[in-house]
């Protein structure tokens, strides 16, 4: 079937998926759930078939990791689905309601966006996770993975539709595009009738490639080159702390720190406790000329470091005069993600929270905690960098819109 | 000065504007006001320019009324910019706060977007409108007129300038394309690092442009192909009511009704009112097959008849067998702006306000309604007709985003 048939099946699927009760939804989340751990053996036999063609092409260990599924990990997957399945409905909420002078009744109610197109890379959870999150919003959901994991994806699809099949969510709202061909996603990419939004989750260059292409909306995600500002008044404790956690926690994910940027006085009295932590925890230095002088072992920045995600244990580090040179720095290379400032003078606190035009700013925290689950939205969609719908973390009412419903007498104007 | 070097400096003024006290904004609109007023000459000077190129151009006369300036309308304006001086400041609100386990403290806050680019065709009005708007919600502004309108634009945003050196926002979060070339809007559409979004407001083919070249994100405004859907439970007074009222109030704007989609059964029993209505109010149908039947005098629809946004008092006329197909009519050629049913049957209008796909649903009422100063909004920015972010009259807030702020002690993860 082409793209185009399945984006109309998603359309004509969302318009029954939308009429369906709250509960109707919570039964056939917890039956997808039960379900994909009774066919978890299906699953994890496709998946065989992408961890060999992995090997044959070489891919990292890493990458074979975050490829690879067990029947925890698919137990996991059900898990999702069934916290899902216990958070509030965002759909058919009365956001405001007033009646005129002239008696015509208004209410503002949230409604389904409809057809959600999910572009993502590598780890199949994503199927999975994706799928729960549209379902219990009211949404359709048309789903495109990576190549490399495209068995899996595709086994995981076929048995969520087995299990469908047995419930009031018609099969038809999720679809899966098993074409490989680059063709089938820009496709997606200009369906406006049939598609209401695109959400692309992965690297760089995935998300810029669906911003440039496409005419369908795009919830754009992710990309976070955040960076910590050591100031001149940073307890050095925390400041270490904060820095060794953002940098080294989980280095491969959006919210984890790319660059520091230090005030020089603050570096010039701290400077041995700076590079002691980051020895030991193997931290590898891109600083600028003045840092080269200070940290054994930098090796000098270039204009791409100050710009680039590492997601690795490496970082850039940039040494300022003052807060304005540490903010206009972070203007000019930050991705709106998270930043952080760490100082125990309130007015730069205040200043920086203030200024810094990013989703999620932080006062003395490390900037790891934009995170849907880390500030309790439960499940999230992802991590939004544009400033339109939503910003930061996107929980269930980011796939939600609103309606305007008037109920009259016969009111003109 | 080029459109980029204009953009830089709304970006820097935004900035300073992001800061000030909704007092100071205040106090400089209706600074801003008090100085339109005074300088009225200046403006009509300008205006007499456009009119007379008009009038070379053969403009029609509708279109020169809305062209043309005076006295009274610049008060207008003036009286405009003090009302939305009184509405509440969009910013600053704090959506959510909660503090997590560890201490860490959650402020989910609403802020300026930034920098607002507004492509707009004739009405100079426009411009004054949606700079009160922009500055009201702490937003720079950049204005890209429509050419037949460029003196009476340029002398009203000059005359501003003038009035905001006076005040605490400064003159450079007002910027004016002054080019008529096309490459000057075009450069505007793809400046993301300096454009937070771009609002188009005019015709159809305005917004297609900007929708389809632009990779500032874009709030879509307008195009309204509404629909009045007479069911066959309709009380024929509301019906004709409502019809004439949505097609003849003002027929030029997005709200207006331009095709009437009628139940077979109704319109057997009530062709001999219905069709006096249409003759009383000068309206012209063009009708499918079995309207002909009908309607004396109708002309034979084709498929753009169903499409078209006729912008005058003529009416598409569509009989239908059932809401059903009603229903899929209107989610073939509506535009998801304003559609309303008229019927007595409480289950036919609660599926037709369910099922179909808008910004605003009407039973028993005018789409004449969907409008900001209608609905109690105070001024609109524009009516969105697109799903994400803001969705039918876009008041003051439809002008912010979220930050999410963290305070916190030293925590990490």
């Amino acid at each position: 079937m082409n793209v185009e048939a399945q984006a109309i099946e998603a359309k004509k699927a969302s318009k029954k998926l939308m009429v369906l009760s709250t509960e109707e939804k919570n039964e056939a989340l917890i039956h997808l759930a039960d379900f994909l751990e009774k066919e978890y053996e299906t699953i994890l036999t496709a998946n065989e078939k992408d961890l060999e063609n992995g090997r044959e092409k070489g891919f990292s260990e890493a990458f074979m990791d975050r490829l690879s599924l067990s029947k925890e990990r698919v137990e996991d997957f059900a898990k999702g689905l069934r916290e899902v399945a216990k958070l509030d409905d965002p759909t058919g909420s009365i956001l405001s309601d007033w009646t005129l002078e002239n008696g015509l009744q208004v209410e503002k109610v949230t409604v389904p966006l409809g057809v959600i197109g999910m572009i993502y890379e590598a780890r199949p959870n994503v199927t999975v996770d994706a799928t729960g999150l549209a379902l219990k919003s009211g949404n359709a959901i048309i789903l495109k993975g990576g190549s490399s994991a495209i068995n899996s994806n595709q086994a995981i699809v076929d048995v969520m539709h087995k299990g469908l099949a047995e419930t009031k969510i018609p099969s038809e709202a999720v679809q899966f595009i098993a074409s490989t061909d680059r063709a089938a996603t820009n496709q997606l990419f200009t369906m406006k009738e049939h598609v209401d939004v695109l959400i692309p989750r992965g690297g760089g260059k995935l998300i810029q490639a669906v911003v440039e292409n496409a005419t369908v909306p795009v919830l754009e995600t992710g990309v976070g080159n955040c960076h910590i500002y050591v100031d001149k008044d940073a307890n050095v404790e925390k400041a270490i702390n904060i820095l060794v956690n953002a940098k080294t926690d989980r280095p491969a994910v959006c919210n984890a720190a790319e660059t520091l940027v230090v005030h020089k006085d603050w570096l010039e009295r701290n400077s041995e406790a700076l590079v002691d932590a980051l020895q030991k925890n193997n931290i590898s230095v891109h600083g600028d000329e003045h840092v080269m002088t200070v940290i054994p072992g930098a090796v000098l920045a270039g204009e791409e470091d100050w710009a680039n995600e590492y997601l690795s244990t490496d970082i850039a580090v940039k040494s300022v005069d003052d807060i304005t040179e540490a903010i206009a720095h972070i203007e000019t290379y930050g991705t709106k993600h998270s930043e952080a400032i760490v100082t125990e003078d309130k007015k730069a606190s205040r200043t920086f929270l203030n200024l810094v035009d990013a989703a999620a700013l932080y006062h003395n925290a490390s900037t790891r905690f934009t995170d849907g689950s880390a500030l309790g939205f439960g499940a999230e969609i992802g991590i939004s960098t544009q400033k339109l719908h939503a910003r930061g973390p996107m929980g269930l009412p980011a796939l939600t819109t609103i309606k305007f419903l008037m109920k009259g007498d016969g009111q003109i104007r």
